[in-house]
Protein backbone atom coordinates (compact mmCIF):
# COMPACT_ATOMS: atom_id res chain seq x y z
CA UNK A 1 0.00 0.00 0.00
CA UNK A 2 1.75 3.74 -0.39
CA UNK A 3 -0.03 7.04 -0.55
CA UNK A 4 -1.13 6.44 -4.62
CA UNK A 5 -4.41 4.71 -2.73
CA UNK A 6 -5.43 8.51 -2.28
CA UNK A 7 -6.51 9.44 -5.53
CA UNK A 8 -8.04 13.04 -5.97
CA UNK A 9 -11.45 12.55 -6.96
CA UNK A 10 -14.00 14.76 -9.35
CA UNK A 11 -14.98 18.13 -7.15
CA UNK A 12 -11.39 17.73 -5.29
CA UNK A 13 -9.20 20.60 -5.50
CA UNK A 14 -5.16 21.18 -4.91
CA UNK A 15 -3.28 23.06 -2.45
CA UNK A 16 -1.00 25.16 -4.27
CA UNK A 17 1.52 23.69 -2.86
CA UNK A 18 2.39 20.33 -1.40
CA UNK A 19 2.42 20.52 2.26
CA UNK A 20 4.57 17.40 2.92
CA UNK A 21 7.56 20.06 1.39
CA UNK A 22 7.08 21.98 4.37
CA UNK A 23 10.10 22.23 7.39
CA UNK A 24 8.01 24.42 9.97
CA UNK A 25 8.70 21.83 12.83
CA UNK A 26 9.85 18.51 13.79
CA UNK A 27 8.43 15.89 15.19
CA UNK A 28 9.71 12.84 17.23
CA UNK A 29 7.95 8.97 17.03
CA UNK A 30 7.59 8.57 20.50
CA UNK A 31 5.99 5.19 20.12
CA UNK A 32 3.68 2.71 17.45
CA UNK A 33 0.28 1.29 17.07
CA UNK A 34 -0.36 -2.11 17.07
CA UNK A 35 -3.64 -2.78 15.65
CA UNK A 36 -5.19 -5.34 14.12
CA UNK A 37 -5.92 -3.21 10.94
CA UNK A 38 -3.22 -4.25 7.87
CA UNK A 39 -5.20 -2.49 4.97
CA UNK A 40 -7.45 0.50 4.47
CA UNK A 41 -10.27 -1.25 3.45
CA UNK A 42 -10.86 -2.85 6.20
CA UNK A 43 -9.50 -0.30 8.89
CA UNK A 44 -12.47 1.67 10.73
CA UNK A 45 -13.16 4.81 9.31
CA UNK A 46 -13.29 6.68 13.13
CA UNK A 47 -13.18 5.67 16.90
CA UNK A 48 -17.21 4.91 17.17
CA UNK A 49 -16.71 1.97 14.32
CA UNK A 50 -13.68 0.89 15.89
CA UNK A 51 -15.14 0.31 19.20
CA UNK A 52 -17.78 -1.50 17.44
CA UNK A 53 -15.26 -4.38 16.11
CA UNK A 54 -15.20 -5.32 19.67
CA UNK A 55 -11.42 -5.37 18.63
CA UNK A 56 -8.46 -4.24 21.07
CA UNK A 57 -5.32 -2.78 20.01
CA UNK A 58 -2.06 -2.11 22.00
CA UNK A 59 0.72 0.85 22.03
CA UNK A 60 4.64 0.17 22.04
CA UNK A 61 6.25 2.92 23.72
CA UNK A 62 10.30 3.40 22.86
CA UNK A 63 12.31 3.17 25.22
CA UNK A 64 13.58 6.80 26.27
CA UNK A 65 9.44 7.45 26.71
CA UNK A 66 8.60 4.81 28.91
CA UNK A 67 9.24 7.02 32.19
CA UNK A 68 7.29 9.50 31.09
CA UNK A 69 4.02 7.07 31.48
CA UNK A 70 4.12 7.72 35.37
CA UNK A 71 0.89 8.21 36.75
CA UNK A 72 -0.90 6.56 34.23
CA UNK A 73 -3.63 3.90 35.35
CA UNK A 74 -6.18 1.42 33.43
CA UNK A 75 -9.31 2.88 33.07
CA UNK A 76 -8.00 6.13 32.07
CA UNK A 77 -9.32 8.16 29.25
CA UNK A 78 -6.95 9.44 26.81
CA UNK A 79 -6.44 11.33 23.90
CA UNK A 80 -3.68 9.80 21.24
CA UNK A 81 -2.24 11.78 18.81
CA UNK A 82 -1.02 10.12 15.38
CA UNK A 83 1.39 10.56 12.94
CA UNK A 84 -0.67 9.22 9.40
CA UNK A 85 2.30 8.61 7.48
CA UNK A 86 0.46 7.43 4.51
CA UNK A 87 -1.85 9.97 3.67
CA UNK A 88 -0.90 12.84 1.13
CA UNK A 89 -0.91 16.46 1.93
CA UNK A 90 -2.41 18.53 -0.67
CA UNK A 91 -6.29 18.18 -1.25
CA UNK A 92 -7.89 21.50 -0.28
CA UNK A 93 -11.35 20.25 -0.63
CA UNK A 94 -12.10 16.45 -1.04
CA UNK A 95 -15.51 14.52 -1.72
CA UNK A 96 -15.72 11.33 0.36
CA UNK A 97 -17.48 8.48 -0.73
CA UNK A 98 -20.93 8.71 0.99
CA UNK A 99 -21.14 12.40 1.42
CA UNK A 100 -23.50 14.71 -1.28
CA UNK A 101 -21.31 17.44 -1.75
CA UNK A 102 -17.41 18.50 -1.54
CA UNK A 103 -15.98 19.57 2.06
CA UNK A 104 -13.24 21.73 2.78
CA UNK A 105 -10.16 19.79 4.62
CA UNK A 106 -10.82 21.53 7.74
CA UNK A 107 -14.50 20.60 7.92
CA UNK A 108 -13.80 17.16 7.82
CA UNK A 109 -12.00 14.14 10.05
CA UNK A 110 -9.95 12.26 6.84
CA UNK A 111 -6.81 11.47 7.11
CA UNK A 112 -5.74 13.43 4.44
CA UNK A 113 -4.43 16.56 5.42
CA UNK A 114 -1.73 19.35 5.70
CA UNK A 115 -0.40 17.94 8.49
CA UNK A 116 -1.92 14.59 9.06
CA UNK A 117 -2.14 14.09 12.72
CA UNK A 118 -5.04 12.01 13.97
CA UNK A 119 -7.20 12.39 16.90
CA UNK A 120 -8.25 9.66 19.43
CA UNK A 121 -10.01 9.43 22.31
CA UNK A 122 -9.31 5.62 23.62
CA UNK A 123 -9.48 3.76 26.99
CA UNK A 124 -6.60 2.95 29.04
CA UNK A 125 -7.03 -0.99 29.64
CA UNK A 126 -3.50 -1.95 30.49
CA UNK A 127 0.09 -0.80 30.82
CA UNK A 128 3.00 -2.34 31.55
CA UNK A 129 5.16 0.71 31.93
CA UNK A 130 8.78 -1.59 32.24
CA UNK A 131 7.98 -2.94 28.79
CA UNK A 132 6.74 -0.08 27.49
CA UNK A 133 3.52 -1.37 26.56
CA UNK A 134 -0.11 -0.26 26.29
CA UNK A 135 -3.50 -1.82 25.75
CA UNK A 136 -6.66 -0.02 24.56
CA UNK A 137 -9.98 -0.91 23.83
CA UNK A 138 -10.24 0.08 20.20
CA UNK A 139 -7.96 2.03 17.34
CA UNK A 140 -8.93 2.91 14.15
CA UNK A 141 -5.39 3.11 12.19
CA UNK A 142 -3.35 0.85 10.53
CA UNK A 143 -0.74 -1.14 12.09
CA UNK A 144 2.48 0.19 12.23
CA UNK A 145 1.24 3.56 12.41
CA UNK A 146 3.08 6.25 14.46
CA UNK A 147 2.56 7.69 17.95
CA UNK A 148 3.30 11.25 18.67
CA UNK A 149 1.56 11.94 22.17
CA UNK A 150 -0.51 10.74 24.87
CA UNK A 151 -2.54 13.17 26.96
CA UNK A 152 -5.29 12.54 29.60
CA UNK A 153 -8.92 13.76 28.83
CA UNK A 154 -10.36 16.21 31.30
CA UNK A 155 -14.42 16.67 30.57
CA UNK A 156 -13.69 19.87 31.98
CA UNK A 157 -11.49 21.17 29.38
CA UNK A 158 -12.36 18.51 27.10
CA UNK A 159 -15.84 19.00 25.97
CA UNK A 160 -17.63 21.47 23.81
CA UNK A 161 -18.97 24.74 25.96
CA UNK A 162 -22.61 24.09 27.48
CA UNK A 163 -22.56 20.02 26.44
CA UNK B 1 10.21 35.35 27.07
CA UNK B 2 12.33 31.93 25.94
CA UNK B 3 11.85 28.67 26.95
CA UNK B 4 14.79 29.29 29.64
CA UNK B 5 11.46 30.55 31.86
CA UNK B 6 10.84 26.40 31.60
CA UNK B 7 13.56 25.63 34.14
CA UNK B 8 13.74 21.99 35.59
CA UNK B 9 12.70 21.54 39.10
CA UNK B 10 13.65 19.15 41.88
CA UNK B 11 11.67 16.29 41.31
CA UNK B 12 11.59 16.12 37.77
CA UNK B 13 13.56 14.08 35.59
CA UNK B 14 15.05 14.41 31.64
CA UNK B 15 14.84 12.19 29.27
CA UNK B 16 17.72 10.98 28.11
CA UNK B 17 17.82 12.93 24.97
CA UNK B 18 16.22 16.25 23.89
CA UNK B 19 13.51 15.44 21.83
CA UNK B 20 13.92 19.04 19.68
CA UNK B 21 16.47 17.65 18.00
CA UNK B 22 14.63 14.79 16.12
CA UNK B 23 13.45 14.14 12.63
CA UNK B 24 11.12 11.78 11.80
CA UNK B 25 8.71 14.03 10.08
CA UNK B 26 8.16 17.82 9.34
CA UNK B 27 5.07 20.25 9.84
CA UNK B 28 3.63 23.17 7.91
CA UNK B 29 2.25 25.91 10.16
CA UNK B 30 -1.39 26.58 8.89
CA UNK B 31 -1.97 29.47 10.56
CA UNK B 32 -1.83 31.82 13.81
CA UNK B 33 -3.74 31.90 16.93
CA UNK B 34 -4.24 35.46 17.52
CA UNK B 35 -4.85 35.61 21.68
CA UNK B 36 -4.98 38.55 24.36
CA UNK B 37 -1.89 36.80 26.30
CA UNK B 38 1.52 38.10 25.72
CA UNK B 39 2.96 36.23 28.72
CA UNK B 40 3.29 33.31 30.24
CA UNK B 41 2.01 34.50 33.76
CA UNK B 42 -1.23 35.79 32.56
CA UNK B 43 -2.27 33.24 30.26
CA UNK B 44 -4.39 30.75 31.04
CA UNK B 45 -3.11 27.59 31.79
CA UNK B 46 -6.39 25.32 29.98
CA UNK B 47 -9.40 26.47 28.34
CA UNK B 48 -11.41 26.15 31.32
CA UNK B 49 -9.85 29.12 32.40
CA UNK B 50 -9.93 30.55 29.47
CA UNK B 51 -13.39 30.43 28.66
CA UNK B 52 -13.95 31.95 32.51
CA UNK B 53 -11.86 34.97 31.43
CA UNK B 54 -14.53 36.03 29.16
CA UNK B 55 -11.80 37.16 26.27
CA UNK B 56 -12.33 35.47 22.82
CA UNK B 57 -9.61 35.14 20.15
CA UNK B 58 -9.19 34.98 16.88
CA UNK B 59 -7.24 32.75 14.52
CA UNK B 60 -5.16 33.99 11.06
CA UNK B 61 -5.34 31.23 8.42
CA UNK B 62 -2.54 31.40 5.86
CA UNK B 63 -3.88 32.24 2.07
CA UNK B 64 -2.76 28.87 1.16
CA UNK B 65 -4.86 27.37 3.38
CA UNK B 66 -8.10 29.28 3.19
CA UNK B 67 -10.19 27.29 0.39
CA UNK B 68 -9.51 24.09 3.05
CA UNK B 69 -12.27 26.02 5.31
CA UNK B 70 -14.97 25.56 3.68
CA UNK B 71 -18.07 24.21 5.24
CA UNK B 72 -17.38 25.28 8.63
CA UNK B 73 -19.99 27.38 9.79
CA UNK B 74 -20.16 29.36 13.04
CA UNK B 75 -21.67 27.37 16.22
CA UNK B 76 -19.36 24.44 15.25
CA UNK B 77 -17.27 22.83 17.94
CA UNK B 78 -13.72 22.48 17.01
CA UNK B 79 -10.58 21.03 17.88
CA UNK B 80 -7.25 23.10 17.52
CA UNK B 81 -4.16 21.35 17.34
CA UNK B 82 -1.74 24.32 18.04
CA UNK B 83 2.75 24.27 18.09
CA UNK B 84 3.77 25.19 21.26
CA UNK B 85 6.81 26.57 20.08
CA UNK B 86 8.63 27.99 23.62
CA UNK B 87 8.00 24.78 25.25
CA UNK B 88 11.24 22.84 26.21
CA UNK B 89 10.74 18.95 24.62
CA UNK B 90 13.03 17.38 27.21
CA UNK B 91 11.53 16.56 30.37
CA UNK B 92 10.10 12.80 31.26
CA UNK B 93 8.73 13.89 34.58
CA UNK B 94 7.11 17.15 35.82
CA UNK B 95 6.28 18.61 38.76
CA UNK B 96 3.36 21.04 38.48
CA UNK B 97 3.25 23.97 40.65
CA UNK B 98 0.63 22.79 43.00
CA UNK B 99 0.72 19.04 42.64
CA UNK B 100 1.70 16.98 45.78
CA UNK B 101 4.02 14.80 43.61
CA UNK B 102 5.61 14.25 39.99
CA UNK B 103 3.82 12.80 37.18
CA UNK B 104 5.01 11.17 33.48
CA UNK B 105 4.74 13.86 31.17
CA UNK B 106 2.07 11.27 29.25
CA UNK B 107 0.31 11.89 32.40
CA UNK B 108 -0.33 15.57 32.40
CA UNK B 109 -1.27 18.03 29.95
CA UNK B 110 1.86 20.67 30.46
CA UNK B 111 2.92 21.99 27.32
CA UNK B 112 6.39 20.36 28.07
CA UNK B 113 6.17 17.47 26.11
CA UNK B 114 8.28 15.75 23.35
CA UNK B 115 5.92 17.07 20.72
CA UNK B 116 4.97 20.15 22.18
CA UNK B 117 1.44 19.87 20.27
CA UNK B 118 -1.18 21.43 21.80
CA UNK B 119 -4.85 20.04 21.66
CA UNK B 120 -7.85 22.68 22.15
CA UNK B 121 -11.98 22.24 22.07
CA UNK B 122 -13.03 25.76 20.82
CA UNK B 123 -16.45 27.10 19.88
CA UNK B 124 -16.25 29.43 16.07
CA UNK B 125 -18.06 32.34 16.70
CA UNK B 126 -17.60 33.53 12.85
CA UNK B 127 -15.32 33.20 9.96
CA UNK B 128 -14.37 35.07 7.04
CA UNK B 129 -13.12 32.73 4.99
CA UNK B 130 -11.59 34.98 2.23
CA UNK B 131 -9.74 37.05 4.64
CA UNK B 132 -8.39 33.92 6.62
CA UNK B 133 -9.67 34.92 10.03
CA UNK B 134 -12.08 33.16 12.31
CA UNK B 135 -13.05 34.42 15.76
CA UNK B 136 -13.52 31.61 18.63
CA UNK B 137 -14.63 31.73 22.03
CA UNK B 138 -11.34 31.46 23.73
CA UNK B 139 -7.80 29.92 23.74
CA UNK B 140 -4.96 29.21 26.04
CA UNK B 141 -2.15 29.98 24.46
CA UNK B 142 0.27 32.80 23.71
CA UNK B 143 -0.51 34.77 20.93
CA UNK B 144 1.67 33.93 18.32
CA UNK B 145 0.97 30.25 18.85
CA UNK B 146 1.36 28.19 15.38
CA UNK B 147 -1.72 26.35 14.14
CA UNK B 148 -1.18 23.09 12.91
CA UNK B 149 -4.52 21.98 12.38
CA UNK B 150 -8.52 22.35 12.53
CA UNK B 151 -10.84 19.40 12.93
CA UNK B 152 -14.26 18.90 13.74
CA UNK B 153 -15.70 17.65 16.95
CA UNK B 154 -18.44 14.89 16.72
CA UNK B 155 -19.55 13.49 20.20
CA UNK B 156 -19.71 9.77 18.43
CA UNK B 157 -16.34 9.76 18.38
CA UNK B 158 -14.72 11.98 20.01
CA UNK B 159 -16.30 11.45 23.68
CA UNK B 160 -14.97 8.90 26.08
CA UNK B 161 -16.63 5.52 26.14
CA UNK B 162 -19.14 5.16 28.11
CA UNK B 163 -20.18 8.94 28.71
Amino acid sequence: MSSDDFTVRPGETLLSFDAAEADDARLVFIGTIRSPWRERATCPKNMRLARETGQGAAIEIEPPFRAALEGLAPGASLHLLTWLHQSRRDLALQWPRRAETASGTFALRSPVRPNPIGLHMVRLVAIDRDAGRLTIDAIDVLDGTPLLDLKPYFASVDLPEGV
